[in-house]
Order: C-alpha cells, then structure tokens, then sequence
C-alpha cells in the first residue's frame, strides 16, 4: 500500500517532470536544425513549419492541437491517427460525464463516514488505512444506505458508456464513409483478393483458370488478375541488390567530401569484405559494390522471371473497373463452398502480408486454433512472475533481497520517490519485452494485412495487461500482502467464481492509490517524452553527425513512421478499464484519468499533425477493436463491483446483476448493426461517383510486389536502366494473366513501388 | 423397467399391427373410389396411377419407392421433400456404419461378462435385471479391460458421425445449386425483400423513396418496387367474399341435384342467418349470398384502394432484370448502417408471412430475444408434469391411483400389452399437444416466410423433446425408481455437472429396453397408420357422401397438403439423438433404430412420389437445421458416455474428453463452409443461364398478397369479371410505384393469385 505522503511525492515529482520536458520540448522545436525531429509531417506534406526567428509560447503547440479540426487530421495523418484521437475524445467523454455524478456525490458521503476508523480501532484487524483510502468507497460501513448511491452509480456509468460508445461508432463510421466514398479512388478499391482458388486442371493454367472464372461471374466488370507468387528467394535477392546499391551511394558520397583543397583528387573508401568490415581483404568500396550490382541484378532478374512463372500459388488479385464493381464482389459468395474461390476485399498496397495470402482455408483455421491456445498459455503463465514482481517491489523486500542498497534508500526524500515508482516502474519495464512476441504469434494466424497484424497484437495484449497488470496485481498483490485474503481463498476450496469476485471485490481499495500513481506515472512521464521526442532529437543528431552521407540515409534517419499502436492503444484501453473499475469505488481515480486521456488527446494530436507519417492507411478499422475492449473493460468493472459489494453485505447487490448482461446485450447490437461497415463497404457508398480514377495499370503496379518489379526500375540514379528494358518488357506479360505495362507505364511502377519499399 | 417378456410381446404385436396395416394398404389403394386418397400427387401431376384392374402384391409400392431415383423425387415432389428423405438415408448410414463394429464386437464382450450376476447375488443391492441388460454395456464388471472396446465404439461411432454427415452435406448443396441453377427460373430468383426502409423525408412517398434509392444503387438491373402494406383489414373483407362465394357455389349446386325428374323445377336451398345457421330468419340461400357477394365486393375494392394508398409499412419487395443481379443484391449490404435498407433473399411467393414482413430492426431483435426466454421457460417446465406421467405410468402404480382398472388389467395377456404401451402412449398423446405453441412463438419472433416459420419450430421442438423425453424420462424416470440415486444427487450437494453426468449415466441402461421399444412401438404403428391413411381416407369418404357439393369443395377434401415437417422432423431426429446415445452402451438398440429409418425411408418416399403436394418450397433450407441437431445428439451421446464410463471407475474415460470438443470444432467448420450456400444464392450458380425468364408481371403478380388482387379475378366461374374489369384497370396501378399489368396480364395475376390462395 502506498503511503499519503509518497503518493503525493510521486504526483508533483511526476508534474515537474513533464513540466521540464515541455519547456525543453519548446526550446529544442524552435531551432531550424531541429525541425526534421519536431515536424517531419509537415516537411513531407510541404506545409509551413513554425518560423523558428520568432519566439513562440511553450504552450503554442496546444493552442495549434486545438484548433485543429478533425477533417484537417484526416487530411494530414490520415483516417487512422483520426480514429485514434478519437479514442482520447470517447475517453473524456465517458470520465467527464461519470464523475459529474460520482465526484460531488460519492466522494462526500465517503468522507463522512468512518468505516476505516472503527477497522483500525478494531484490535481483531491489523487494518490501517492512509487519508486517500478515506475517500473512497472502503469508508462506508457495511450495509451502509449510502451504499445506494453507490449502485446508482454503477448504473449511472454503465448508461453513459452507452450511451457515448454508440455516438462514437455512428461518428466513426461517418468518417470511413467519408474516406471510401472520397472522389480520390485508392487503388485498394478497385481490387479484391481472390484465396483458395480450387485445383488446376489438366492443360490450364492458373491464370487462365482465374481469368475464365472471374469472365463467367463477372463479365461486365472484371479487368485482369495478378497472381500470387512465393516472394521469399526473390525478395533476398532483391534486398542484397538494394543494400549493394545503398552502400555505393555511400561509398561515392564519402569519395566525393574527401576531395578537399588539399588533395583534391580525393581518397577512394575502402573497407574490409568480412562480416561488418572486421575482417577479410581490403577491397575498393566503389568498385566492389559496383561489381556486386553488375553480379546480382542478373541473378535478381533470373529470379524475378522463375518466381512469377513457378512459384504461382492458389491465391489471386483481381482487378475490377470500377469501385462499385469491386465492392460488390469483395462481399459475394462465388462458390457454393465456402473453400473455395473467397473472394475479400484488398487489403492497402503497402500493407500486404505477402508470405500469407495464399495460406488455405483449413490451414487458416488450424492455425487460428493453435495459436489462441499459445496466446491463452502466454497470458495466464506471465501471471506469476508479474504477481511474484509486484510482490517484491516493495522497498522493505528490496532491501531484503538486495542488503546493499541499504545505504542509498535511508535517504527520506529519495527513500520515498523509489517507494513510490518502484513498482511502477518494475511493471512498465517488464511490460515493454511483449510486443514482439504477439506480432509473430498473430502472424503465424495467417493475417494477411500489415494494419490486421496490429489490431491482432493489440487485442491480445489488451487482454494480456488486463488480466496480468489489472487482474493480477490487484489479486496477487493482495495475496503477498494481506493474510487474510489468502485465507478466505482457502476457505473457500477450490477457486469457485464467486470466491475470485469477492477476494477481487475485497482487494480492490487498497490497490486504488497504487493505480493512481501508476496512472499518473504513465501520463506525465509518459506524454513528457513523447512530445519533447529526445531519443529521436539525439538518435537523429547522432546519425546525422557521424554515420549518413546520402540523402537517402538522411531521410530514412528522421523518418518518424507512423504512431506505434501496439503498445499505446492497449495500454490505454488499460488505463480506461482500471479507471472504470474504480470509477465507483474510489472515485479519486477519475479527475488523474481525465488528465491523462486530455494531456494524451493534446500530445496525439500534436503528433498527428506534425509528426507521425503513417505507413499505410487501414480505413478505420482500427474503431470496432477500440470499442469491444472498452465494453470489455466495463464488463470487468461491473464484476468488480458486484464483488464489492458483496463484500460490503449489501443486500440489494443484486440490483447490479443485470448489468453484465445489458454490456452483453449491447456489444451484440453493435456488432450486427455498426460492425459490418468495416468488414465490408456498403454499396450506397461505393456507388458515390469518382473523380480521379486511376489507370489500371498504375492500380496493377501498386499490388506488384516490389521485389518483382525490375530492379533498375526501383533506384533512380541507377546505370543499368536502358540495358534492361528490352528484358522488363518481354518479361513483364508472363507476370500476369493478360500481359501489362506498355514501357510507358514503368515510371508509374517505379513510383508505386517507391511507396512499397 | 420393462420386463423381456413385455418387450417381445410389444415387438410381436406391433410387428402384426404394421403387417396388417400394410395389407389393408395394399387392398384399399387398389379400388378407383380411393385413388384421391392414395395417389393425389400423381393426379394432380396428371402421371398414370396404377391400373386398379390388375391386381398388385402388397409389396409393389415398396418396389416403385426403390426404383425412383431422387431426380425424379425433386422432379415430382420437390427439392425439401427430396431433403427430408436425405434425413432418412443418413440415418441409415450412420446405423449401418456403427452397426458393423458395435454389434459383432461390443455385445459379445457384453453378454459373456457377469456383472449383473454379480450384482443380484449381492445382498446389499436391490437389483434385478432382465436377459436384455445382459447383452448391454452394463454387465461389464467395474474397471474391466473390456471397457477399451466400447471406448472405441465411441470414437467409431463419432467419426463415422462426421464422416457421413460432411458428405451428405456437399451432396445436399449440390442439390440444392442444381435446383438453383435451373434453367426454368422461379419468381422469386428476381427477387429481393428490403427491410427497415428510413423514415420518409418531406413531401416524397414510399415508392419514389424505394425507386431513387434502388436506380442510384442498382442502376443496370433494378427494375421495379412493390410496396409491402398492413393486410388485416383488406384479407377480412377478401375472406367474407371468398366464403360467400363458395356458399353460393354451394347452395347452386345444391338446387341443380335437387332437380329430379319428379320434380324438375327443384327446390332452393333455404338457410338460417344466424350463426352455424342455428337461429334467425329463414333466407333463400342463392339470393342471400349473391346479395352479399354484390354488397361486399365494392366494400373490398374499396379497402384494396384504401390499403395500397396508406397502409404502407417501411418495407418492401424489389424485382430485378436477372436472377444473378437478385442474388448479388441479396448478399449485399447496402447502407453503412445495417439497421438501415436491409435487402434479403424474396421468400417464396405462397410462403410469404405478410403480417412479419415490416418488423423493424430493434423490434426483430427484442422479440427474438423475449421468445428465446419464453421458449426456455417452456422446454424446462414442461419437465415436471412428464416425469410425473413418467413415474405413474407403471402399471403398478396406475392400479394404486385407479384401483377400478385393477379387474381389467388382471387378465395375463392384457397386463404385458399395457404394461409395454402404456408410457409410451401417454408420451405420445402428451407431445401431440406442442407444437401449436412452438409455432405461434416463432411467428412472435417475426420470422418473414412460412418455411422458416416451420424449420424454428421444429428446432425448439427438437430441443423439447431432447430435453424431456429423453433426459427428463432417463434422469427423472430413474429417480423416481431407485432411491440410490436420489442419494447420491443429495450426497453430491448441489447440481454439478459431474454430479449430473453421473446421474445420467447411472440411469442409462435401465431405461435402454424403455426407448427400444418406444422406436419399436414409433416405427411399426406410426408408419403403419402413415402408409394406410385410414383417418384421411375415412375422412374423406364421410365428407365426399355428406358435405361436398362442388367440385372445389370436393379437391379440399383430398388435398393432403405437403409432409408435415414440424411433428416429425423432430421426432425423427430424436430417434437419431436416443440410438446414438445408446449405440455403445445397449447396441441392441441399433437394428431396430435401422428398421425405423429403413421402413420411413420407404414410406416416406411413397408419400413423397404419390400422396403429399408440397404448399411452398423453401430450397432445402431444412437441412443446415437437421445436420446440426444430429450433431447436437451426437455431442449428447458423448456426454452420456462421459457419464457412463465414469460409472464404471474407468480410468481411461479421459480419452473420451476429447470427443466432444471435436464435435464442437467439427460443427463449427460446417457452419463456416457449407451453411452460407443455403443463406444466400452463390453468384458461380446464379450466374448459370436461364432459359424460361418469366415475365416481370407475372413475377410482379406472384408477390402481389392474394387479397389485393381485384376478387373478381380469382374466382373463374364467376358473372362480375366484365363489371370490374375498367375498375381493375384503373386501380391497379396504384398498386405499386410505377404500375403494372395491362388487362392482358389479369389472368397471369389470377392464376398467380390462384396458387397463394
């Protein structure tokens, strides 16, 4: 348990942190050699970056977060950043309208009581309790009636969640309609990917088979197929030629700055060929890169024409001549087996998963199984290090275990910073080895979009941090610390439902100013950094200075990328189930809540707009995922509750009961009516007519895989371009069913394959 | 318990009432006087019945149900009843499959074990068995060896399961595509049903609404809207003239016989006003009812008016230029939000439930949700007043609550007969009453066409009769005979599962001999009374002598109607879910289960070919419901071994753990490969040519509600045609949007309207 006093430590400590990195944040963006880490956004969009001759307010950022309007993000960062901010505003939202019910009304009538005072009177307990544990719901006597303003509010959270959830949803859906039915067509929707595309038969060919199928069902809207090849042998290749290139770039640049006054012949960079040039022969860099190009890009075009002629597999991508046409499509059952000819929509370009889009049906489901039986085992076995963690990382057992620091934490004042962060601290370390290991796991699900992989990753950590930092700490961190707990475990045998909800409900207020301060933690340090970006700032000073030499490697070294959704949004998604899972209990929770989500929805915004260039665009379907984990988070606040006020002997607990049941309830609503809108694109708004349509060929070149569109095509200032023309062409038709790409159209392919790299 | 000797007199006499049945059959469907009992379907099909000059055997019918292929099954009585003879061959399959290992092996291993010897000798159990336990799984000895043969009898029996079922799937879909892809088209094919049509905006109507949104979405192949409107007050009316004139049909041709050669003048029928003709003023039939006819005809045009105009409800019917432009609407979702223009696949014109057609989104949703509860109530209530019938339907204690019958039942002979029907019968009389309820509860839901209607009820039937014939009468049956398992329910403290399953399985063996001969006493009367239509014959005669005059009167008399799915699906499928379940544990019941199935499939197929008329077709639609309710038993039967084997300390019972979750994944596949092809029409089949398009306005006509066709069109011989006609004409297109139906077509729209009625 944490002590007043640390608590407050820990919050105002917390504050002047961020306070110091805002400041620094504003000093640091003002200086012109800074603007590649401050606001790369806006230099790739080529829009006017803040003139660093006049001085800005610290605070200008916020003001500029503010006035951005939501269609500006769209337009700026895309529909995905939007969809994200958004899960800041729901946030506030549901804080804002819940404490204008539990703030003036149940944190006074727990202060008024004295529940807490009579435990610590009562010699039988060894109960004691700090000034915050009085404010909460702990306060209130056993079967209290104050207890029922407290149902009220449980009632009272649950119809705002609601309530504003639904809002949202229709809100969101609004915008992808928006972005579908925009009058710039995306390639993407005038495709579809076509899986297990039943065996060949004798003498035809797999092109000729898609190409006669999709004929029959579609005559009046198909265009062409692009085939799905196994890319792995092709795309070594096609790296090794990549990085020769790069590192002649390299070479070349260096040549060129040693060509000084003094020697203005210049001295050619050498280097040794072993692994990381440790070892091996001195060789001329110049001249062995260019021998490397010379010896590969034939072997890489040798590849090229093997993979697209025999490594074809049961998948396809179809391309239709109109939006509608694709759309309609995408949601058709072709066959009257579902094993055969699926036929979905496209997923973007730059986001395709190539290695999985010709796993078949019943591969694709064994897999899934599999692997949500590993997931299952990761997220229930990671419990008992983290409970064993939380239990150690109280100060007294740290010295225990670790007698030297003895010395250092007899400091009052740093004694009671490393009592307060310790934990935390423990717990976000610990939480940041996941990540990874869930991308592999939901890769191996067979996903086939880049945007899919993370949304999977993020549902699976969501309920990872749920039910191990959540879940665990609260319970396990009661165990290690509260005897009587673990009794009332053994009591009651064997772990029956009812017993965890108790133990949980029982456990719960203790652990509240922990998650306080967790919260805090998280908010001020964690945004303090994210806006004033030093790793960036020095990584990119550090680059700059000693190691680029090309435009190229400049640009891949303030290259932002796109926000990383993988740790933020679960970890959010946490930060609004602990807040509404206290929400009621220990109201104090909600105004450190409303402060993170609204600090996190000014940052974000600041990120959207100047910072973060997406990498590939999911069309919101980033929303259904946000909105299930929220309602899940409700549904564990509202066990929670009932567990406490079992707890407490209130008799009319049972009001509660029909609460799970309406989250339910309405999750199933939304699931059938908003749900299908992102799986799908409606035909009303496919049908919305297009400006800008591409050609098919530029639409055909974004869906080639970039390791098969010709080498020399890929780098501009490349020698070996004429040379190659002749074989692009001649080998350009066997690609696909019905031959593309007229010479003319090459540049195009470069560029849309530019994008892919 | 039913003693051997019962049994064997159950099974001899039943045997001898089918042999009789079937002669009487065979003597009966010979004379000309019944061909309108026994051949309907091939009267009205026009095909030749056989010649009643040359005497049959009594078998030939069986030979003719043999030979007729299934294409001739469709051909004649249409793809469900095609399917519901698939049900049979299925079973037939499943039996025979795990015959050939749980007969030669298991009952061996049964009948040269000695538990039940054992058992009797010891004193401290009451127990008494019968020669037919010892050939059961019971008279293996606790933690016997043996018990590894019957473990593999359950794996044998479930995979043979899946194996069976997975292939008459594919080959039920392919039925189904060929019947889709058929060249001659089906009105309903243009089709497509639109739901939750948003409000109006200002000054626009209905149609126009309909129309701009479907030419803006469906630009190419919309054709034109019929709006769906509140019927009641329009079918009242209709109803009225209808029956006025049948009377009056009626009362003319009373008058002709009434015209004899003594005298020729005739007399005219003369009726009373009141009600049943009881009371009131004695009235000139013929004169009465020409009155009503002239008085109500203009009142019911008046309300067609009336109705078309504005009773207009938020949905409507649309009708596209190709089957493949239908079915791509049909699949299609067409606005963002899915409680908004909600298109589906059209029902069948005659299946049509107008009075659902306008349920809006949320209201679908509660009334589902409400039924569902009411339908559990139902299925779990009705458990007590059964195990009751179930406990006093022993003999003994009839005689202890009627002592009168005492006398009757002393006579040897009489006592087994009763001692082996009485349950039964009392179970069957009970269940007779049902499905009347089940029916009206899933109209409540707001199902949308009379074969859905029927396919639900069938399922909370199925789930009934699951639930308490076969668990109430084991479990419950069991309870009230032996008071060891009362104890050990009360040892066991409240309801566990284990506990149940225990239980369960305990009481298993007892009641095996119990459901054999229910299937025995099912199969031999009951296909017995099927194939000899002697209530329907007897019926018909009584009404062809007495109350048929008119020629329309007399075809009521002898339609048969189609099968009645929702007794006997359920029913059968019950028989499937009891043999499973007792498969392994009391083969005995095997060969009879088979000659159930094997004697209905020959039954049914007659009544197929020759008796029943189908009144709509639903497009096979019934089999996704019966594959996965034999799945249901199947998860069952494996429980119950769980049970059973548990019961007899196996140890190695844990192999058996598996077996339902395979069922669970196996079921889950189905319904992800196969399930949808019966949702929706797949585009590859839709796409097939078609040779006979019917007419827009005949399709247009055939959904057009039989009430709202101008009434002088349905009837033929009728004198008001002329008179009408111009009002016809001008009224009509007030009908629908756009209008249809030039005088030309009426005939087409009363022959369209003639099937619905």
């Amino acid at each position: 348990m944490v002590a007043a006093s640390s608590f407050i430590t820990s919050l105002l400590t917390s504050l002047l942190v961020f306070i110091v990195l805002v400041l620094v944040f504003a000093w640091l963006s003002r200086r012109a050699s800074n603007k590649y880490v401050y606001y790369p956004a806006l230099l790739v969009k080529g829009r006017p970056i803040p003139d660093p001759t006049q001085t800005r307010s610290p605070w200008a950022w916020m003001k500029e977060a503010w006035q951005a309007t939501e269609d500006e993000i769209v337009e700026v960062a895309g529909l995905d950043a939007a969809i994200y901010i958004n899960l800041f505003t729901t946030a506030l939202k549901i804080i804002f309208w819940t404490s204008c019910f539990c703030l003036p009304i149940l944190i006074p009538l727990a202060v008024t009581d004295k529940n807490n005072k009579l435990q610590e009177q009562d010699p039988t307990k060894s109960a004691n309790f700090t000034g915050l544990d009085d404010i909460a719901m702990g306060n209130i006597q056993e079967k209290s009636q104050r207890l029922w303003a407290f149902l009220i509010g449980g009632y009272w959270l649950s119809f705002v969640t609601y309530y504003i959830l639904r809002q949202t949803y229709k809100h969101v859906i609004e915008l992808r309609a928006k972005d579908q039915s925009d009058i710039r067509a995306k390639p993407e929707q005038f495709t579809c990917l076509v899986r297990d595309i039943p065996p060949l038969l004798k003498n035809e060919t797999r092109s000729e088979q898609v190409d006669t199928f999709f004929r029959q069902v579609h005559p009046d809207t198909y265009e062409k197929t692009l085939l799905v090849t196994k890319l792995d042998k092709a795309s070594k290749l096609w790296t090794e030629v990549e990085t020769a290139k790069n590192k002649l770039a390299h070479a070349e640049a260096v040549f060129e700055q040693s060509k000084t006054k003094e020697a203005p012949e210049g001295e050619r960079p050498m280097h040794k060929t072993g692994k990381f040039g440790l070892y091996g022969p001195k060789v001329d860099s110049i001249n062995h890169w260019n021998e490397q190009i010379k010896e590969l890009t034939p072997k890489l075009q040798e590849e090229q024409k093997r993979t697209v002629s025999e490594e074809q597999q049961g998948a396809a991508i179809v391309f239709f001549n109109s939006r509608r046409a694709a759309a309609e499509a995408a949601q058709e059952r072709h066959s009257a087996f579902s094993d055969r000819w699926e036929v979905l929509p496209a997923p973007e370009p730059r986001a395709v998963v190539w290695d999985n889009m010709h796993v078949r049906f019943y591969q694709r489901l064994v897999r899934e199984k599999v692997v949500y039986v590993i997931t299952f085992f990761t997220i229930v076995f990671y419990m008992i290090p983290i409970a064993i963690i939380a239990s150690f990382t109280t100060l007294d057992n740290l010295t225990k275990i670790l007698p030297f620091i003895k010395s250092i934490v007899n400091i009052p004042a740093l004694k009671t910073v490393i009592q307060a962060y310790l934990p935390q601290i423990a717990l976000i370390v610990f939480l940041a080895l996941l990540p990874k290991l869930l991308l592999a796991l939901s890769k191996a699900e067979g996903i086939i979009s880049q945007d899919h992989l993370v949304r999977a990753a993020c549902g699976k950590m969501y309920y990872f941090v749920v039910f191990n930092v959540f879940l665990g700490f609260t319970i396990f961190g009661t165990l290690f610390q509260s005897a009587d707990s673990i009794d009332q475990l053994r009591s009651s045998g064997q772990f029956s439902f009812n017993s965890i909800v108790e133990l949980f409900g029982a456990s719960l207020p203790p652990n509240a100013t922990y998650f306080i301060t967790f919260v805090a933690l998280k908010f001020f340090i964690g945004y303090g950094l994210e806006i004033s970006r030093l790793i960036p700032l020095v990584v990119f000073h550090l680059k700059k200075r000693y190691l680029c030499k090309t435009e190229k490697e400049l640009a891949d070294a303030w290259n932002p990328g796109s926000f990383s959704y993988l740790p933020s949004v679960p970890n959010d998604l946490l930060i609004i189930t602990i807040t509404m899972a206290y929400a009621v209990i220990a109201p104090l929770i909600l105004p450190f809540a409303f402060a993170y989500f609204g600090i996190g929805w000014f940052v974000q915004r600041n990120q959207a707009l100047k910072v973060y260039i997406p990498e590939f665009e999911s069309g919101g379907r980033m929303w259904p995922h946000i909105h299930s984990r929220i309602l899940v988070g409700l549904f564990v606040s509202q066990i929670t509750m009932l567990g406490y006020f079992s707890v407490k002997k209130f008799a009319f607990v049972v009001l509660l009961l029909p609460l799970p049941f309406l989250t339910i309830l309405f999750s199933n609503i939304c699931h059938k009516v908003y749900y299908p809108s992102f799986q799908v694109v409606a035909i009303e708004v496919a049908s919305e007519e297009v400006k800008e349509v591409p050609t098919l060929t530029s639409v055909v070149d974004a869906f080639t895989p970039t390791c098969l569109l010709i080498a020399s095509e890929v780098n501009d200032n490349d020698k070996y371009e004429d040379a190659n023309f002749q074989d692009a062409e001649s080998q350009l038709p066997s690609r696909t069913s019905s031959g593309i790409a007229s010479p003319a159209d090459l540049p195009a392919a470069a560029a849309a394959a530019g994008i892919g790299v």
